[in-house]
């Protein structure tokens, strides 16, 4: 029998994935469930990683030119019908407001009343009435483009949930735009794309492929879809963001009209795109390890703990003096356009206490000593890391050379999802290899199978179709940057003309 | 005849201040009238002002230890119910959800289905849910205290509407404490309330007075309730921000019980406090002028609007490039913990361009023509100032001294706000004095009727009502600084120990 490694998280990855997620977001304090079904809490340390997302996604957008607005959580039942394959996509998950008051009821307690004319569904997505604003604020083409953007909450009931990756409610932003012409509204679609790739990777430490959905995979109402898909550590993929290119579709439903520079009449052309607190669940699969979560320190929820250590009481004093000078210096520190966020953790909890800051994924853990004060030193940990790992490092140098450490755990982060996803993305030829690619107990390389599966595709949504109902596989995206490539349906033997990749997925 | 001076907004204030109002909102692009009865669309230059406030004051409840979270939007009929006065106040006014599902009616079209066992309430406020999780949080003195914020948006179904003011939906945040000790949580609620005030003086320019409710304005549940009360250009009151000492109502309602150190057990003793976009119509009503809205420097929407003029084309290229080189050098400057936000305004639509930035109320318009730039200078007007008042700077002292300018202007819109409300602020003795200080038409002094009656109560929730009903003027708060004085109602004439602030409020 092998020694079993004790880990801080059980069930670990290996043993059971789903369970190890559960467990995880759960000794990292970074959500709750709660009481109303399928709707999540999501406590300081989770917040303040969405905070981050937040802050850095907003200065993103903004330097597109693309501005905040604010628009009602209430959708009126006949806007959300503007739109025909729209309502069809959300009708069966809606939160639906049908009265305004509660009255004393027959039986004791409060039941609804004042029942409202027309039902107001709490917004899945705002296309619909954002669309009613741009109709009032676009009359000519010196209007446009309008790029407006939108921090929000929206709620599609679920059936199935999962804290971060599918709750009832969740937040997320949605950009909203307007142009005068087609190619101008498919630059923008492709242009946020990049921004959310360009974020995914730089911030999150999570590798993307970009690519375009199948017509079956796209959003209700758009003409076309593009994502951003990452690959977590069980191999299934994780649509992390999406930009769709919606037509005249909307505009054509909520008359959005405008006069050309010719003096002619056309409806504008526009996109939405975005992402959610599924990026937070993205993080979590994509970096934890069996002893919880693992922050990249661009947007992690705070870059580094001190933990004094004083084991007399006499100690105590100089300790925490040099511990609160430490923390003064590292918060002056700038890291990406933010400052470092240092962490305090005096509590008198002995062994327990470092272990916490594990599970909670923090960057860097900084054991302070009276014998490291001696020595003008401090003993630092880094969460990519071994926990048995640490290193002494003279105070000063560490202050200086802190963004240089967290920097390289990014990178590190980075590099580790990568060889990830490479070593599980593989071509895939034949059906019968796919099929035994996506079968667990026929895999002959069981680790690989559930990757992500390089194959060709005639183009029929039937073959798609028997492909999920058997496997629970779908076409994850047309990879942009996919090369020609004469080929034969991975299904229907039928021609192809280059591969794009299936996957489970989240 | 005299002759009337043309004004940007029409009616004036003087004229038809609620209509004064409207427009203002209107012409100056911060908010539309939504579909949705009640709820309004936040536009780019209305948001923008909720973003510098949300920021300000987000790092501001930082700095006191309070860290930020998120709770769920619904909340279940059942725990609204746990406090007894708490669900009397909000029963009136809930937007209740009762079905998670659309489906085809009999007679076409989408009705609610799946109805929901149990209705939800979309949170008016959020007391009851978020006790619930500090209920699961709090086993022990250690864990306390809890010191938790939500940036959320919240629904009151109102039944009189108006735009910022009072809104079926608005955006606000909550804060909510617990403690281990009634003093504790005493302390946290005027410590709160300190902040508001703060915030409203330094930032917002807006003059308040502290002080506590009557037992009949409390919160609904709250044993004290705290405020800070603005005088608007009306002379009327709004109620800018409240603070509430809870005691152990919701505690006993959700059942937060702790250990104490003396391992006996105990409920927490809570807080909750809360400020809205209400506050962005009280910054409207205290500086807006006939022209439009005046913005407050440190919260501004955007500080400076930079108006390139060129009568012939070849003198396009020099005046943009001079004005995007100012721009860049502007935004390089700090100013109040943000950068200075600049605006260029190219378009060639003579001489509205500029009226549209002061109805927008942005505190300094630049104007880059030829001739300034020969003298490497450029034209200046300040918001707070006559639109036909324009100075001359050299660049360079303009990039230099913007900060201090616009300080100025900040503090020129302070000082305004304060005569105001001590020109309007008065002590009343005596019934008759009291409502003919309340009385339009009996009014000796028609300049000062309608402003802060400064009198004596003799703490009967009758005269309270009676004045309420015979004028709609309520006891906006006993000041905190309120002196012992010996004096007698000025509705009953019973004995009262210091004067009260009662005014007609929004």
């Amino acid at each position: 029998m092998t020694k079993k490694v004790q880990t801080a998280i059980e069930p670990t990855r290996q043993d059971d994935y789903p369970q190890w997620y559960q467990q995880v977001v759960k000794a990292s304090e970074m959500a709750d469930n709660s009481p109303v079904r399928g709707c999540m809490v999501i406590k300081p340390w989770g917040y303040a990683l969405w905070e981050n997302i937040s802050r850095i996604l907003d200065d993103m957008f903004k330097e597109t030119g693309v501005k905040n607005a604010y628009f009602p959580l209430f959708i009126p039942l006949s806007f959300l019908e503007k739109e025909a394959e729209h309502v069809e996509g959300f009708a069966k998950e809606c939160a639906v407001v049908t009265h305004h008051r509660l009255e004393a009821g027959e039986k004791g307690g409060l039941v609804p009343a004042g029942p409202l004319t027309e039902p107001l569904v709490v917004r899945p997505t705002s296309e619909t009435i954002i669309g009613d604003s741009f109709a009032k604020w676009i009359s000519s083409y010196r209007d446009l483009p309008v790029l407006i953007n939108q921090w929000a909450n929206v709620v599609r009931w679920e059936m199935r949930t999962r804290t971060f990756l599918r709750t009832s409610e969740f937040l997320w932003q949605e950009g909203h735009t307007a142009h005068a012409s087609r190619e101008e509204a498919e630059d923008r679609t492709r242009m946020m794309l990049e921004v959310y790739a360009r974020f995914a990777e730089e911030y999150l430490a999570m590798p993307v492929i970009k690519g375009e959905k199948t017509p079956s995979e796209r959003f209700p109402g758009a003409v076309d879809t593009f994502c951003i898909e990452a690959m977590m550590q069980d191999r299934k993929a994780l649509q992390a963001g999406t930009s769709h290119f919606l037509g005249q579709n909307f505009a054509k439903g909520s008359d959005i009209r405008f006069q050309t520079d010719k003096e002619t009449e056309e409806y504008a052309w526009t996109t939405s795109w975005g992402v959610s607190t599924r990026l937070i669940g993205g993080v979590i699969m994509t970096h934890g390890d069996d002893d919880g979560i693992v922050l990249p320190p661009r947007v992690a929820s705070a870059h580094v703990v001190l933990l004094p250590i004083f084991r007399k009481p006499e100690e105590r004093e100089t300790v925490m003096a040099f511990t609160e000078s430490l923390a003064k210096d590292l918060r002056a520190v700038a890291y990406h356009g933010r400052k470092i966020t240092v962490e305090v953790d005096a509590r008198e909890i002995g062994g327990t206490r470092g272990w916490d800051w594990i599970k909670k994924g923090i960057p860097l853990r900084v054991e302070i000593g009276p014998r490291d004060i001696q020595e003008n030193a401090v003993f630092v940990a880094r969460r990519d890391k071994s926990h048995k790992e640490k290193q002494s490092i003279k105070r000063d140098d560490f202050v200086a050379g802190i963004g240089d450490i967290l920097d390289d755990i990014q990178t590190t982060l980075y590099q580790r999802a990568l060889e990830l996803r490479n070593a599980n993305t593989v071509p895939v030829d034949g059906k019968e290899a796919f099929y035994r690619f996506f079968t667990p107990e026929n895999a002959d390389k069981p680790e690989i199978h559930g990757g992500f599966a390089h194959s060709h595709w005639c183009g029929s949504a039937e073959c798609e179709k028997q492909i999920k109902t058997d496997l629970s596989v779908t076409i994850r995206c047309v990879p942009l940057n996919a090369a020609e490539e004469s080929g034969s349906c991975v299904f229907c033997g039928n021609a192809s003309s280059r591969r794009v990749i299936f996957a489970k997925s989240y």
